[in-house]
């Protein structure tokens, strides 16, 4: 049977039929009345997704523009930035800024682990001369399943005064994750997550504060240039040819999410996230996360039993039971396998990923209690409401 | 009636059936080997394109993305570029370049003329220390329906010694376009235009020389990092995540444009353009390129009536025909009207825009011999095989 494929993978993650449909429409032209339409209600809708007052600029682009677009537009070369990594994309931010020229101080923990807001806070008391301009991290980190305690490292950082730049790929519309009361300077996102829509859009908002260290920026970016950008973000139009079909696939998107609110969306990925944990360690597996109270809600990260493969279990997941997994990245490759939750994902999909992870480990010889992890999907939906 | 529109502008072009299906169909995991399986393909099919043996890089980004990519891959602070300027797009390089910190000489003609070769000559023989390192220029400039001579221009570019740029968002699948025959340095295309897809993608090729100077670049992009996106050609991957659905409605629309052949893809342009010309000027309209030998044959600007407006135009021909023709730029604005001709457009499209044009020029009340436009494009059509 074709086209049965269901990912559960980090991005891109499920689209909506009626979200499919409409970007197959005709594309119409990007200076029409008809498409500023169209971005006037995008531009709005979208800022209850970043919980904040600020413009949310949308760039036609993958997250990664949208990360270069923060740095590109607020280092200088010879910058101090700290980038706290927990996994490859916090490792990212150091790379782009290491690209603009930046002096990057890299404080980094073990796959895994959250950022501890204690050592933050010591890492920014020690910058006496206050020479951290800019502070980067992750919200969510895909490549290991952990969601880092953005609110309290934010306000550390609000403390000591650097500019704080928050990559929200994959916690946006899945996560609660609020720019504004949390004054997180710096915000980006993708289509590609919770947003529901396919990859090839990425947004970014930017703090008052933000944009006056971009104020001082030389030679900032001028396809992903602020200044530009938010131009048109007031003007509803865009400042080059947008993805115009995806802009319509987004608009009908956020419809959908204003339907079921904000905080129904939150809940929804915290009850899935937390179903699909209490599955997997019901059949014995472990969880890569260290802490369970930092794991994340929109990815799940496992470490497969002892004896049975990580290819073996996403290859048997893929060809009998048609879902998609991710493998580990780099280090954590063949090490973890990882089931995304976010997005366009339902009660009945958490309980036919589990069942179809158990018909997988049952097939390749694991030895373990069958049913074990399904129900415990079912009963922890049951009791999280 | 709703969904009639039909887009004759100078991007988005109309998008065929088969490539909006192809597009609407849900995304699949852009490290999976399903697509590695269309990049394979797109990677291959799009030299045929660019004319070239070199690897081409797919961006997801609109056209001014890949200008992005050209500039910031290639320029230091302080280098010294020339700009050869024809129109709005022709500008965009200079201001691109400005805004890397270049010394932009520009060198700019009025609007409806070419670049004469001999002025750029005689520019370039007059640099004696070889000090412009980069010369950037537009091969279609559809803000003023002009073609470039390339060819030409870019063989004295050679000969200086500096790089050439040359914007082939326009021209390429729809003009004669040889990169590695004529010796183009740098080229760039958008996927919006003669390539049949929606806005999202664009495309650079690079020769050896270019790869050296981009060497000597000190902070590129790392969105549109050369190096990291060559990497990902030759791995038939991508540097980041790809929009997945937009590669595979390019990879439908290469196979189209395979079948039907370059030299008649760019045949077809030529009779549209040809004959849309013989059209408007069988009614009594100018065109506003000077000399007809440049005139694009990809979109042709348009001298409205004394006494009937160009809004009057656009408005009757969207209103009563569906048909979407566009303004002019910026000084140009409300002076002439831009009819396009590029990507899916047949025979059948060139003769309705006529009719229609003819139909709406009749009911603003412009006296002229209705059935005039029609005939000329009739005939131009039988005439040039």
């Amino acid at each position: 049977m074709k086209d049965k494929t269901f990912l559960m993978i980090p991005g891109p993650t499920p689209v909506p039929e009626s979200v499919l449909l409409s970007m197959a429409k005709h594309p119409i032209g990007h200076r029409s009345t008809e498409f500023s339409e169209v971005l006037k209600r995008v531009y709005e809708d979208i800022k209850t997704m970043f919980q904040t007052k600020n413009d949310v600029m949308i760039f036609t682009a993958s997250g990664t523009g949208a990360m270069e677009s923060a740095i590109f537009n607020l280092v200088n070369p010879g910058d101090k930035v700290l980038s706290l990594i927990i996994g490859n994309f916090g490792e990212r931010w150091a790379k782009i800024a290491e690209m603009k020229g930046a002096e990057v101080t890299k404080y980094e923990v073990a796959p895994g682990e959250a950022i501890n807001p204690d050592e933050v806070k010591k890492l920014l008391d020690a910058d006496v001369n206050k020479e951290y301009k800019i502070v980067t991290l992750t919200h969510n980190e895909t490549a290991t399943g952990v969601t880092n305690d953005v609110k309290t490292i934010v306000s550390l950082i609000k403390e000591h005064g650097a500019v704080s730049v928050v990559d929200g790929i994959t916690s946006l519309a899945a996560l609660p994750c609020k720019m504004d009361e949390w004054g997180i300077d710096v915000l980006i996102s993708g289509s590609q997550k919770g947003f529901m829509i396919p990859p090839g859009l990425s947004f970014l908002a930017a703090s008052e504060k933000a944009w006056k260290l971009h104020e001082q920026c030389k030679n900032p970016s001028f396809y992903f240039n602020w200044k530009q950008n938010r131009k048109s973000v007031l003007e509803a139009s865009t400042a080059w040819t947008p993805a115009v079909n995806l802009f319509v696939a987004l608009d009908t998107a956020l419809q959908m999410m204003k339907e079921e609110g904000i905080e129904n969306i939150w809940n929804r990925h915290k009850r899935l996230g937390t179903a699909i944990r209490a599955g997997v360690k019901a059949i014995g597996l472990k969880l890569l996360v260290k802490d369970e109270k930092y794991a994340s809600n929109a990815i799940t990260a496992v470490l497969p039993p002892e004896g049975i493969s990580v290819p073996d279990i996403r290859k048997t997941l893929k060809k009998d039971y048609d879902i998609v997994v991710a493998n580990g990245q780099k280090t954590l490759k063949d090490k973890i396998f990882r089931i995304g939750t976010m997005g366009y994902v339902s009660e009945r999909d958490a309980i036919a990923a589990m069942g179809a992870l158990e018909a997988s480990l049952y097939k390749l010889g694991y030895k373990f209690e069958l049913g074990a992890g399904v129900a415990a999907v079912i009963k922890s939906l049951a009791e999280n409401k």
